[in-house]
């Protein structure tokens, strides 16, 4: 991924190209647009789950998300050959969405927001995912203290599951116990 | 108004300059930001509304709206500061708007999305609308001809007021004849 400041030129062959849907007829985006876009219609997430498989019972799934109604599904192909990330996939009914899951895309999208900052109070929402997807680049979410500081900083975040984020972190709490002292700056994996 | 295909600067003390809130912090909107804002949160409609004072017994309103959460309350005074116009009202609950309805204003957005095309399917609907301020800026909308032609422009666009406009047609049509020979290119106000 390379400097993590650095701003993502929407140029050039994209790795994974996707044809222009209606017609074939493709949309060149501009950064400016794209974060307006997303001031409007894009979605910072953070999931926690409980994941029996991983070594302290949960998962954390950061993802970027854009849904449309189906008219506009050329906009969500132009976002994802922006990006040169992605899958667009049906939300329901007659919406569908840009995911953006894979860490490596999101720390693409990541550096691109912190380049073009976004001008709505979703950038609040984005500057805790930033901070998430960073830690999870360092394999936080491996360590119990990783994984209650991203549960924490999730929590104002995801007001849908703000009950079950708080359950995550009091039973990692008491499993883990609760650290008062600074986090330590280096984790083991 | 001058020339209409002359782009909007939004440059310079505007004339209803309105203060910042939240602390008084200004955002000053880039012209492809406020595209890819308006593709996402924009609304173009034409309101047709029975109003026994006018000659024709209705009266077109075409308003451009952009709804937000009061959070981003500021947004909106910076999208009326960029476009020079409007009035930022309370929606509905924690909801507000700022509505353009201004006929000199409206031709001033008209102008600027020409310039700068939304990306959306919206962008059908705004083509419409721009066809309506254009005709109701040379009057057309008090001849019986000139308002049937807005009243069937608009209807693909006022999906909820479809059934209604429809009907509003048809009254129109019974009243003042359905004309089967192109509209005459100038009109008696």
């Amino acid at each position: 991924m390379g400097n993590p400041q650095e701003t993502l030129p929407p140029q050039g062959i994209p790795r994974d190209y996707t044809p222009g849907v209606h017609g074939g007829q493709d949309v060149d985006l501009d950064p400016e647009w794209v974060v307006g876009f997303v001031d409007g219609e894009g979605c910072f997430y953070v999931g926690i789950y409980a994941h029996p498989e991983m070594k302290l019972g949960y998962q954390v799934l950061p993802e970027f998300r854009v849904v449309q109604h189906e008219r506009d599904l050329q906009v969500l192909y132009a976002l994802k050959r922006f990006f040169r990330c992605g899958v667009v996939r049906r939300n329901r009914e007659d919406r569908y969405e840009l995911r953006i899951r894979n860490l490596s895309c999101l720390e693409r999208v990541v550096s691109f927001f912190e380049a073009h900052p976004l001008k709505t109070k979703k950038n609040a929402d984005f500057k805790r995912f930033a901070r998430i997807v960073r830690w999870m680049q360092e394999g936080q979410h491996l360590t119990p203290e990783g994984l209650m500081r991203i549960v924490e900083t999730a929590l104002p975040m995801n007001r849908a599951d703000k009950a079950k984020a708080q359950e995550i972190l009091a039973e990692l709490q008491k499993r883990h116990g609760r650290r008062d002292s600074p986090p330590p700056a280096e984790m083991s994996g």
